[in-house]
């Protein structure tokens, strides 16, 4: 738990940001009713999960948007360090993600991919360096990889998930469909864009 | 509005069954109260959310899992029909989805890819076919395709949605780092590889 914020209020606080950043290129300010609206939490439990970033960040009408989210991002994310990943499985979308132009700005420095075919990791370019799954607990220790991106066939993801987590990974986003639960040890976000359509698609 | 669920508690629902998919794996029910400590909200909505399903899905040992998830699939999940999709932007990401299995068994179908780039649709290999981007409307109306997965360049993406929207689909899912913003005329869901690393990355 970080310093005076709970765990549940944590993870609310974190999925504000995704909220506040669909508002802002629209408003300046957000009250606490919208935001009650749009997550269906409490405006009680809203307020104070706000209060215990302690900022001033409220007036009359509403929330500075743009304040909050820093203060939010500023408190709970880990800024100015470099955060070390891996890319594990390098099929279609593993090896398109080799190429992903988004890492650069945003603090997450990939510094290893892995595959079981040696064919894969001889033929594709990349800026980092690719190896055999069989060194994945070699590399992901000796160069301290904090979080892993699994890209691997669906068949073996929750194998493949269990090693991360048994050499040191702390968290993993998940791109196979395959439902992985490591407990509390290793945080995991789901990618899929199967359940996103799916949401764009619901009767609502 | 779907029939008696307001869009506030159908959004909650459609988030409730991320949730219950992650507990499935090891629990067989869950009460409102471990809802509550995971999502926030509290154990009125969620039980009055629960109970607009008109489901007897709970026991004394909460909510069954599967029979919930199921209900809220029923309810709100557009099943049985075939929901076309597109892919607008066919680069390194946009070409991964060309292959992705997982539409197989999903109730989707890509009917069309568009790139701006003719060099890429002749060459890229697919099931279905591939136009230049001048063609988007066009064929969008003709194939009657509802969704739309999103992967042209960031500078892009905006004006490629605004298309999107004038031409009648009614949901994207975005790949790119911009913020889509179409009021409420279509609805977006973002998917993002970095925020999905800052979310286990952050300090709970």
């Amino acid at each position: 738990m970080i310093q005076g914020i709970s765990k549940p209020a944590s993870l609310r606080l974190i999925k504000l940001v995704d909220l506040l950043e669909q508002l802002e290129s629209e408003n300046a300010t957000v009250t606490s009713s919208v935001i009650e609206h749009k997550t269906g939490w409490s405006r009680d439990t809203i307020r104070r999960d706000i209060s215990l970033l302690g900022v001033q960040c409220g007036s009359s009408s509403g929330y500075n948007i743009k304040v909050l989210k820093d203060a939010i991002k500023s408190r709970l994310f880990i800024e100015n360090t470099e955060k070390k990943c891996c890319i594990v499985g390098l099929g279609t979308l593993g090896a398109a993600l080799i190429n992903f132009e988004g890492f650069s700005s945003s603090g997450f420095v990939i510094k290893a991919g892995f595959d079981s075919s040696m064919n894969r990791t001889e033929v594709l370019q990349s800026t980092f360096p690719l190896y055999p799954m069989s060194m994945l607990e070699k590399i992901i220790q000796r160069e301290q990889i904090d979080y892993a991106i699994l890209a691997v066939p669906e068949n073996d993801a929750i194998k493949t998930a269990k090693r991360l987590s048994d050499c040191g990974v702390k968290g993993i986003v998940n791109f196979t469909n395959a439902l992985i639960n490591l407990k509390d040890k290793v945080r995991v976000e789901n990618i899929s864009v199967i359940d996103a359509l799916q949401k764009v698609s619901a009767k609502i």
